[in-house]
């Protein structure tokens, strides 16, 4: 499964996970964007125009061109743009029921925090923040704003990440005993706020990692008892403070143990589970 | 390719790497079988029928119903059928050129360094011995008595584990970063040496591990900087002073680094490689 059919599933599934009580089902959910990069882009937007119980409602960016651009292409009115400055006023328009958070991985908490006290629901990007400090604050703004968040860890929804926790949490084919998973990219690019520690939060194991790690972690439906980890770079001037590939290893209550892999220099994806029987389950669209 | 392919490619690669410099190319060379087990009944002794330029001369068995049994289906001469108390009378036959040590692992040093006294070539079956000073044993025993020494690690004449050395040292697709292996079998017959430490020499690394590492290190044609590992249990009566499962992580000089697993309870068979470029390499028949 493709991202961009995420949003997809994920408004069809909205009822069971994240739809308001009070929602009229005649009325779609407002979606206001905040940040215009790549994934919204060419995922989430012209997703929006397929999803049946909420659309693009509004924009955020810094970027006046393109807030003129995305305001023709999505039929978007002028009064429902938004820049980081003006931000706040979101909390007077009721055309925005939810903030969707498509900024750098530290930028996640302030903006889940504030859109929060502008009373909107909210969906932050993966990772969800840049340290455990950081999301507790962000859950503890959204419970006493009384709004709701979710992570866009879409694993929690894909029919074959779901259909993997079944076979192994229903012992269809015995009880798993070693997990494999690993993503990785080519993502080399000393511009991007990824290679930065103080922006992306920590490197591939930060942006790609969390993938490895969710991936069997739902299929166990288990919390790790304990983890290991190799951190590698091959250029020191590249990943400043990050690590370009890392290695980790958990193991669980259940006794199943797990390697992963994870790197910002060559391409994977993939993750197995094998039984004491001869299952091993793959998958090649991992992302 | 499986097992049963390896003999024929090796005796079709000797000439290269294991004919003696004296042969006749007219006359086969005698192969002595030591041990009768699984591997030599279904997959040796069928193949040394297909080879061009070696046979089955010899057996040594302690099971006398085998020696019968298997004299009649591969038409061994009585001269030439011998058991573990009278081995190294093969020193008086010339039918044999070569013994073939297909025996548990605690039994390889001396049957290599006893063969070599009787002054024939060894093929030793994988893993090479139980530690590195019965390994430098079995290899000053044959320099000694002036005759070769082979061990059964058919990766290195396998021809897609030759094309994926290939492709890795020739930099085809870029220079390697990450491999990654995984060999496992459900073994858990508490009847086996191969469970026992003092007659498998380790459980799963040595039995299967070897394959995950030989995979990665032919690959590359780097021996490793450094090596992590972690050992796990599930069973602690069945796996006794061994490992069930392990996780082992190297690191090469190139800055290269491997992730690999092996286990005596689950499937698992592959192989990869990626570079900085999108290459990945797979294979299902990696045993």
């Amino acid at each position: 499964m493709k991202r961009r059919t995420f949003l997809h599933t994920a408004s069809l599934a909205t009822s069971s996970f994240f739809i308001p009580s009070s929602l009229n089902t005649a009325k779609k959910l407002g979606i206001a964007l905040v940040g215009l990069g790549n994934y919204s882009t060419r995922q989430l937007a012209p997703a929006l125009l397929q999803t049946q119980n909420c659309y693009l409602a509004a924009i955020v960016t810094g970027t006046p061109e393109k807030a003129e651009k995305w305001s023709k292409e999505y039929n978007i009115p002028k009064k429902n743009i938004y820049n980081y400055q003006n931000f706040d006023a979101i909390k007077d328009n009721p055309d925005i029921d939810i903030v969707y958070i498509v900024l750098p991985n530290f930028m996640h908490a302030e903006y889940t925090i504030r859109a929060a006290q502008a009373g909107k629901h909210v969906i932050c990007e993966k990772p969800m923040a840049m340290n455990v400090k950081e999301a507790e604050q962000m859950i503890q703004a959204c419970k006493k704003a009384q709004v709701k968040l979710a992570i866009g860890y879409r694993l929690y929804y894909e029919p074959h990440h779901l259909e993997m926790r079944r076979l192994a949490t229903e012992k269809v084919y015995g009880q798993v005993k070693m997990l494999s998973s690993a993503l990785g990219y080519s993502m080399a690019d000393p511009q991007s706020w990824r290679l930065h520690k103080d922006k992306g939060g920590g490197g591939a194991i930060m942006d790609l990692g969390v993938y490895a790690i969710q991936g069997i972690r739902r299929t166990l439906n288990e919390l790790p008892l304990s983890i290991t980890a190799q951190g590698y770079n091959t250029d020191k001037n590249l990943f400043k403070g990050i690590y370009e590939m890392m290695h980790f290893q958990m193991t669980f209550p259940s006794g199943a143990v797990s390697s992963s892999e994870t790197t910002y220099s060559s391409f994977m994806d993939r993750l197995y589970a094998t039984t004491g029987s001869e299952w091993a389950w793959s998958e090649w669209q991992f992302l």
